[in-house]
């Protein structure tokens, strides 16, 4: 981080004016599977949600209530997703936001309903209804971890990160969650991500924030290629921490941007190091395009491959299955200036392979947890980063057995 | 097959005129690994190639030999991809077809060159120059056998395939070989594939005829959705069955079309019945899209996600990662349209699901090596058909391990 961003322990409860908790209701035997996060003034609200035409009940409601501007309290539960669910699904959301609303006595216009996990199954609503009350009634500013855990669906680890900046001598923080682990790839807001901040900020310059700070985080990583029909990231602003409200044009805009992409960077890189089955996580530079599009594509068709992702947990430096991927992202290249390096070690240059010896190198480097693939394409100036994981017989296992 | 086509034993040796040889010349250790494939007279010959902007040696020369429209001989080695191996590779692919000329006596312009296997490598030359002559010596009408046998990486089975058909009483043959097992996408040609037939067809219309044939065959294949730098299928005519020339107005060109359909398409399926690691075959089929573009683009996304897939190799009737995998391909759909069956048993309906009986019937089928997934978009009247497998652990397990 940079002088002025100050990293802060915790999550979405790091921020003034947030409160939250997590309980066990039913859903998923024994383990927390609802979260309840309340600000405590109704709060400024941006979001940024999924691309697939197949949207969740959840989805549909968030994107409604979002006109509003508006939000008092999220609710969320893991363990089964209400998507597939019809209308009948849609009602169930919007009944899960009404008790929410009366348990913390707030309008229901102002309350988002977030749901991930198995597609297609009703929502249980009794277990749902006694649920939403008991996390009324354990909220707490310390409540933020509890809240992370209860929307962990195959992650193994709950995903929390807080920062700091200060405008005139007033320390602000972003704060937030988010999950993964499976059915994870960008071109859409991606999993479910909550963050806050106890800055003032109008809605739509929150969005706007929001959404860059999306791009440049939750729309860079992958793990399996797979779009959910859930992925949601709200981001409410409660304006508990003091001093004057942000603007773009103000001099402060730059620090509040930074720390919301700080936060939101952090978060969805947890998402790939806890991404299901990976053993290393894999960040993918792609230099040297002709245009910002064509570097995202290539950097998206390598970091998707199934043929580069097993070659990664082989740990064996096939450096031909990533010119093979780049070769088919439709991005113009020529294959004789292609170069890369793993891991540092240049194994390809002119679009021929260094020999047997920078292959060794690299392949000790393919040993390590994190691995840095550099693929310049020779053909101009654009470059983009995706962050990945390798592909693995646990990835399978996980995937095969998921509901049972 | 209907009436007016016969399924016949063998392959590529099977159509009059194809003399074919395998050898084991040293690049897989004791394995068959070099094939050679002789026309007895010049035969008109047709290509498709892979799309892949990177492409392998033996492809940049095929592409270019296609414009001369003779084929004398196909020299095809395994275990080695010559691909991104530059100016030398594409000497070293123009030195072994030069080599198999002069062991055939024949132009070099009319030898076509391919390759499969490790990306990256130059080729053993010695190993492949004595190989050649070798393999000039075991010429043979019932060579297609140890052909097929010497063009496998990964496959497990050799894949041959052939079928006749008569025209004013004369018998015509289509014969072919192909091999898998993995970086097989469609959208191209994919992987290899050598065709013959002893019809009297110029190369003009035998590129017509071969490109309907790779577009309902090989183009609609899956295994793990990586397209390969060295993807081809070549397709020649002998025209050593006598009778007519065949030409696209004739009456008989349709039989003879659907012959070379036959045969690709059954080559492509053994590709994917044979797919790294696979323990289903798998049809998907879509209907009631909009448009055919539609249409592929769902088949395609859902017979590519490694959540469908592994769900499949779950025996787990996870129907939602269907539904998610369709709402993520660009095509127009309403989610409440949506319905699917599994291996014929409705799953769910109007974007919902029928509930556990019918899934748990849908997990009987499941169990069986072939299954049938239906969706049906219910947006209009365009359909699609795919292949793929399921992914399991066994693929990763062989493609983290690939070259070691």
């Amino acid at each position: 981080m940079n002088e002025g961003l100050l990293e802060v322990p915790g999550g979405i409860t790091a921020v003034k004016g947030v409160r939250a908790a997590g309980v066990a209701c039913g859903i998923k035997a024994g383990r927390l599977d609802l979260a309840l996060i309340v600000s405590e003034k109704p709060a400024t609200v941006a979001g940024v949600f999924t691309r697939n035409r197949v949207r969740a009940a959840p989805v549909i409601l968030c994107q409604k209530l979002l006109a509003g501007r508006r939000l008092s309290a999220i609710v969320a539960n893991s363990g089964n997703a209400n998507a597939c669910t019809g209308k009948a699904g849609l009602a169930d959301a919007e009944q899960v936001g009404g008790w929410a609303a009366e348990a913390v006595r707030r309008p229901a216009r102002e309350v988002f309903v977030c749901s991930t996990g198995v597609i297609g199954h009703r929502l249980p609503m009794e277990k749902i209804r006694r649920g939403v009350r008991q996390a009324a009634q354990n909220l707490s500013a310390e409540g933020g971890r509890n809240a992370a855990l209860a929307i962990m669906t195959t992650d193994r680890r709950p995903k929390e990160r807080a920062a700091a900046f200060t405008v005139d001598g007033v320390r602000l923080t972003v704060g937030g969650m988010a999950k993964g682990a499976g059915m994870i790839c960008p071109d859409l807001a991606t999993t479910i991500c909550f963050l806050a901040t106890d800055a003032t900020v109008e809605a739509v310059h929150l969005q706007r924030a929001l959404r860059e700070a999306a791009d440049h985080s939750f729309n860079r990583i992958t793990v399996d290629g797979d779009t959910s029909t859930n992925d949601t990231i709200l981001c409410f602003a409660t304006g508990m921490g003091g001093g004057r409200r942000l603007t773009p044009r103000g001099a402060a805009w730059g620090r509040f941007q930074e720390a919301l992409n700080r936060v939101a960077l952090e978060l969805a890189q947890l998402v790939v190091r806890d991404g299901e089955g990976a053993t290393k996580f894999v960040e993918v530079r792609v230099k040297g395009a002709r245009t910002p599009a064509d570097a995202r594509a290539v950097a998206r068709c390598v970091a998707n491959s199934n043929l580069v992702k097993t070659t990664l947990y082989g740990q064996d430096c096939n450096w031909g299955r990533v010119f093979a991927a780049a070769g088919r992202s439709g991005a113009a290249l020529v294959p004789d200036r292609l170069a890369l390096s793993v891991g540092g070690v240049p194994v390809a240059r002119n679009g021929v392979g260094l020999g047997p010896l920078a292959e060794q190198h690299a392949n000790e480097r393919l040993r390590e947890a994190e691995v840095v693939l550099e693929l310049n394409l020779g053909m101009g100036r654009a470059g983009a980063v995706m962050w990945t994981t390798d592909l693995t017989e646990e990835y399978v296992k996980e995937n095969a057995a998921y509901r049972s």
